[in-house]
């Protein structure tokens, strides 16, 4: 790794890092130095070398220095320490650690990913879809296996894994679907915290639609069972500093009426996020306009983002995932209401959704992040949901299509929809997502394949020759990178995940 | 790895089978256990469990034993003596060697992956092709990179790299373009010897459309240029029993008609294999029928399959890569000419070219197999390619594009492009592709992952959780797998990779 290799103060096993249990929230201080790319603009990476990037205990980034002069070992070590000094954080207290990129293994430090949109208890289910469509999907593949996690230890297994899964592959924020159960719901939270990954955690609301064995009894007993979870996120993490409860209402086919409208006051009431999905499939569609004829709710028209609308479920703070059929109408109400969308390509393209136009969604003016949307996407990783945004985007475009040069998402566009434009889907513009003094350390080292070392580790498939420029390193990153190139992973300061 | 640890005769290790030279292509005979899947259909897998394939020193399949018993180790090792002595072959003289799948980690033998179409050359631009589209990324991307490939260091190191990757993710077979350059594809030839990978090499020929740097001379230099690397693949493999060579006009747009013709003729006089790229993309379409007009070249229509067939390119033996906007006659000549497609959904999706129906290629009787087309496609995979040749197929099924339920592509056909279907591509149909008694053992051992190996090696991104059927295992690996699932790589029964 790019350790520079000396310690200041006392310097913990990163491994320490990771919140075994509800501990504090406070961490070592951290500086970083090297390299650093984000997200300036949706159009524009900013590539700062011989930076360094100082973190508080509490995760906050509190100074971003650059022009260094980085060239060595020992003139990294002198910008440590004149870093130090400068924010008179003293050497032998504070445990400083230090973490510089290597140069030579092509190391630059990005944003943690967000992942927008994916049911953690889906997971086992990756890839698992044949050729069905969303509706027969569910029955046959989601809702037998999302009722199976009402036994506690299969639960613990399944949330087990999709954490730490999603954490190998960058995902500093996950906002998760978990199911209808109360318990393992709580447990998912339990579990994010325990492990250190920032999270949404919504336990879905359904009364309708769903198999008589995975239904959640009546309206009342939907919402009081929502409740139930926010108090337990409440406890467990009283400032949502981590983990915040997120209200689910399953899609509109799966919730009655006075459902929706108590789900809606309930976030008029407490301020809390909503996710839902929206107009991810035509028979979807068809389903919603005959289930809530929209005189008789009082929607403004018969749209399907009139009905969330009507119950007061299309706020700043709805992630609407999919979005995949909407009307200019419904687009116009989106954005009126200032709520986001999620763009799910790898599960869009798998079962036959559709391409959604996220050009089209940001001219409109609204905010879009990205999410892998397991299982109904097959891949745990936001870096695979951000390639497969450019490929979408250019099947768009393809002349059959008839689309435009104009729809292609670019390289710097899908990672801007990763980090910068999921964190304002998630609520947390100017919080995670980018580099900038005041918002806090959620992010990755990655480190791309250099063939001389490919003796020593798997370095994956990003084969960089040592002709190409930064940007085309980290095209290959996007279009060949996995988990192998994540080498650690800092959620709030603290390391959560660490290639062996 | 699944081997059940026993020895018969003199075991050599497992890497000395990979030849460092031109050594003869005879290898120790080999006894294989356990789970072998393959397809029987286009439609249909065949999972063959408690089963033995022998191995001749050749490499040939002579032996297939089904429904043993392998519950033990001890069982198993019987079942390999008991085949040993059916075949007379002498255990204490013939050193053979035995590899059995261990069913607690998931693993089954599959046919080795044929990759009907990529340009060696371009492979250190994998990645890299920004917004452009074909003739344009031509011109930015890929004329400089092959040219520079003159210098030999450098087409060693290249090809090199993309013969271990794409080895290290199962591809047993390729068919390469080179460059226009001689003694590089001598040594691209050389490489695949010794590596073991079987190949088709075709040096590039072109004498317009590219840059004054990057042009053969003349359509008779260029002819020459081709028949001195048919020459070499000659001397170095005289049965042509791993590398052949294949005739390579690079596209209509590049050859010029007395090229075109030289080229037909030569395929007529040695029985070749052709390759070329056929309506990849629209532009590229209209240039051809402006380059070429019809009457003037004596086709017999104004289409782009009609100019190849009007110089004798369109044969049994000619691999068409991309076919993406071929019209109905166009597909009918070809079907008639009995000439093949690369699908290679990866490069058509990234440089926006087109979506290839590959079901209306199949319904017209045309064999398919699939293309990595790198660096067009960013990807060294088949898997990669096969996964996306489902989505591409499911964005042709969409609402919007006009297209069916039927146009959908399952698990088990891009399976079949991916082995059996490729075979009928690079003219290897029943010789590889399948696990068959007389067929060759190109193969790959497959292991997923499972929770309990998690600690020991890194698994990849197939998650089995235990209780997934077999079906549904093949379908994990499908969409989550990667090299990191391919153990062990096997071309006429030698041992070409190994995961560390």
């Amino acid at each position: 790794m790019g350790d520079i290799g000396f310690a200041i103060g006392q310097i913990p096993p990163a491994a320490a890092d990771v919140l075994q249990g509800r501990a504090a929230f406070t961490t070592h201080p951290k500086i970083f130095l090297g390299t650093f790319i984000h997200s300036r603009s949706l159009t524009e990476l900013e590539y700062l070398h011989n930076a360094a990037v100082a973190v508080d205990a509490e995760g906050l980034i509190v100074a971003i220095e650059k022009d260094l002069d980085l060239s060595t070992p020992s003139l990294t070590r002198s910008a440590a320490h004149s870093l130090l000094s400068k924010l008179n954080w003293d050497d032998s207290s504070s445990s400083v650690e230090i973490t510089s990129t290597n140069p030579s293994k092509s190391q630059f430090f990005f944003p943690g990913f967000i992942d927008t949109h994916l049911h953690a208890s889906q997971y086992p289910n990756v890839g698992i879809f044949g050729n069905s469509t969303l509706l027969d999907w569910l029955n046959t593949y989601t809702f037998p296996l999302e009722a199976s996690l009402q036994d506690q230890a299969k639960a613990r297994k399944v949330y087990t894994r999709v954490i730490r899964k999603t954490l190998s592959h960058g995902t500093t924020t996950a906002a998760y679907y978990a199911t209808i159960d109360v318990p393992s719901t709580n447990l998912l939270a339990d579990l994010c915290l325990s492990f250190g990954q920032r999270a949404l955690v919504g336990r879905v609301c359904m009364d309708q639609l769903g198999p008589d064995y995975y239904l959640d009894a009546s309206p009342e007993d939907s919402l009081a069972a929502t409740e139930a979870t926010i108090a337990h996120c409440r406890k467990i993490d009283p400032s949502f500093g981590l983990v915040k409860p997120i209200i689910t209402p399953r899609f509109a086919p799966a919730c009655s009426a006075p459902l929706m409208k108590s789900l809606g006051e309930l976030a008029a009431a407490t301020n809390l996020p909503i996710q839902t999905h929206i107009s991810e499939n035509v028979n979807e569609i068809a389903l919603v306009k005959s289930l809530f004829p929209w005189q008789e709710i009082g929607a403004r028209d018969d749209s399907y983002a009139a009905v969330y609308d009507a119950f007061g479920l299309l706020t700043e703070k709805t992630i609407l995932a999919h979005a995949v059929h909407l009307t200019e109408d419904e687009a116009s109400l989106v954005a009126e209401r200032k709520a986001k969308v999620s763009h799910c390509p790898c599960s869009n393209s798998a079962i036959t959704s559709g391409a959604a136009k996220v050009r089209w969604l940001l001219e409109r003016g609204i905010p879009t992040g990205l999410g892998t949307d397991m299982s109904g996407g097959y891949s745990p990783s936001v870096l695979e949901a951000a390639r497969h945004a450019v490929l979408v985007s250019r099947h768009l475009a393809m002349p059959d299509a008839g689309g435009e040069e104009k729809d292609k998402l670019s390289v710097e566009e899908v990672l801007f929809l990763a980090t910068r434009g999921g964190a304002e889907v998630v609520d947390m513009k100017g919080r995670v997502g980018g580099f900038e003094v005041g918002m806090e350390w959620d992010a990755q080292l990655i480190g791309l394949g250099e063939e001389e070392e490919e003796e020593e580790e798997d370095q994956g498939n990003v084969d960089v020759f040592g002709w190409e420029n930064w940007e085309e390193k980290v095209a290959k990153w996007v279009y060949n990178g996995d988990d192998r190139n994540t080498k650690k992973v800092w959620v709030k300061g603290r390391l959560v995940h660490q290639r062996k």
